[in-house]
């Protein structure tokens, strides 16, 4: 999926993703474009195996390099987070320790709300492999546990990155939960409307199919609540009007009118 | 991220992933892991570009191997959504149509409210470049599309199914926002607290620590206000005596013992 918009400037601040032990470049470089794709642009690197800088990583990045140009490499933990006030730390594995536990859009309306209040956000993903050490795990505030089918759950480390920075996004974005796209046209008036059933069922009480009268009011009801439920536009309500008449009237004649008027030939 | 439970039975239902056009292999594979890792497990193809079955993808499928094993095969996006009731239309583009565009949280819930209907639910993604054709979301009854970064909006067709599929997924889950995990040990009753805050501050006292008296009171509240926001388990306040008594009386003799009598060695 593709939307890119060249325009726009990007987002800044949110919470910093730090890697810890991650093996392969490529991986990296998906981390990079998960991240750029929820608003997220600040990584750090503890002891990256293959050193620093990548080249799989770049080229697995492509146009979110700029995450890992900026990117800061540190040889622990304890110094990737040295600055940060509050550690989230993403594991599936269940720990043998007495640490509070949340989904991702939990931990995101916290983040939400640490963020507000200045404060500076740390999530901690281990490596491909192994997942985070014990020791990583207990620096953390707060683990993030990812929902999943218990008989599947395997996320790969862009992915586990991926549906955490995107619960980030979702609560921050104005995008409205739904909405009716127009495609060029506006919501037809409801006198338009009316105009258009009333001469459709003129129609249909003309070709008999609205019969017998008493089931006439009921019919009209169903019937309108079809077109009710479309939301028609002022230019579809333009084409039913064109569709019936069509219907009623066959095709138009060679150079002749609508009107029904015969020509001679 | 492995958290399998093997002896899970699988989840059985839920909205049909429909793939139209699908290109690589590799992301066929990786389309069925982020399906069950949700749960969900029926796949229909529209003209793979390369065939079916594909090496590629059962590759890369791996512990997903199931879902493509049942794939089913079509030649046209109408065959496959045949017998279905309810289309989403997953894309980036916006349209020259007039559709409704939910974002995949709404979605979601509404596919929950469907499926609880008894109604057959199928989801379309496109073609990895191209995305779907017009002809194919004419069909649809609802477009998702994901918010993102407006300045990058790149996900792969694997990550696509992954968001949607994941929403579908958390709403149906029964865990918990979050919790505490206690990791072997029961809250500590409030007594014991209340017996380790006060045994904690006579020393503090003795010690000239909370001093003056006129302060006391509110240094008290700040420091029990410490460990409240700790949630101590039965066994993290027995821990703490232990550290508190031996910060007050030093290392232990050898053979000795706690009661701080000393011993003529």
């Amino acid at each position: 999926m593709a939307g890119t918009d060249g325009t726009q400037s990007p987002i800044a601040g949110g919470p910093v993703i730090i890697l810890v032990g991650p093996q392969l470049g490529e991986n990296i470089g998906m981390v990079a474009r998960a991240m750029l794709n929820n608003g997220l642009t600040e990584l750090r690197l503890v002891k990256p195996r293959d050193g620093w800088p990548n080249p799989a990583a770049e080229a697995s990045a492509a146009g979110a390099i700029e995450v890992l140009e900026k990117a800061r490499v540190f040889e622990t933990t304890a110094e990737a987070i040295a600055d940060l006030n509050h550690i989230f730390a993403t594991t599936a594995r269940t720990r043998d320790m007495t640490k509070r536990v949340a989904v991702p859009r939990r931990a995101a309306q916290e983040m939400r709300a640490l963020d507000q209040a200045g404060q500076k956000i740390g999530i901690l993903f281990g490596p491909e492999k192994a997942g985070l050490h014990n020791d990583d795990v207990v620096l953390s505030d707060t683990v993030i546990s990812v929902p999943l089918n218990p008989a599947f759950s395997s996320l790969n480390l862009a992915q586990a990155v991926l549906l955490v920075a995107y619960e980030w996004f979702q609560q921050g974005t104005e995008v409205p939960d739904q909405e009716l796209v127009l495609g060029g046209s506006e919501l037809a008036p409801k006198a338009e409307l009316v105009n258009f059933y009333e001469r459709l069922e003129s129609a249909l009480i003309e070709n008999g199919f609205l019969w017998p009268p008493e089931k006439r009011p009921n019919m009209i009801r169903n019937l309108r609540n079809i077109f009710q439920r479309a939301m028609l536009t002022q230019q579809e309500v333009n084409t039913l009007h064109g569709v019936v008449k069509s219907l009623r009237h066959g095709p138009r004649k060679q150079g002749g009118d609508d009107s029904g008027k015969s020509k001679d030939t």
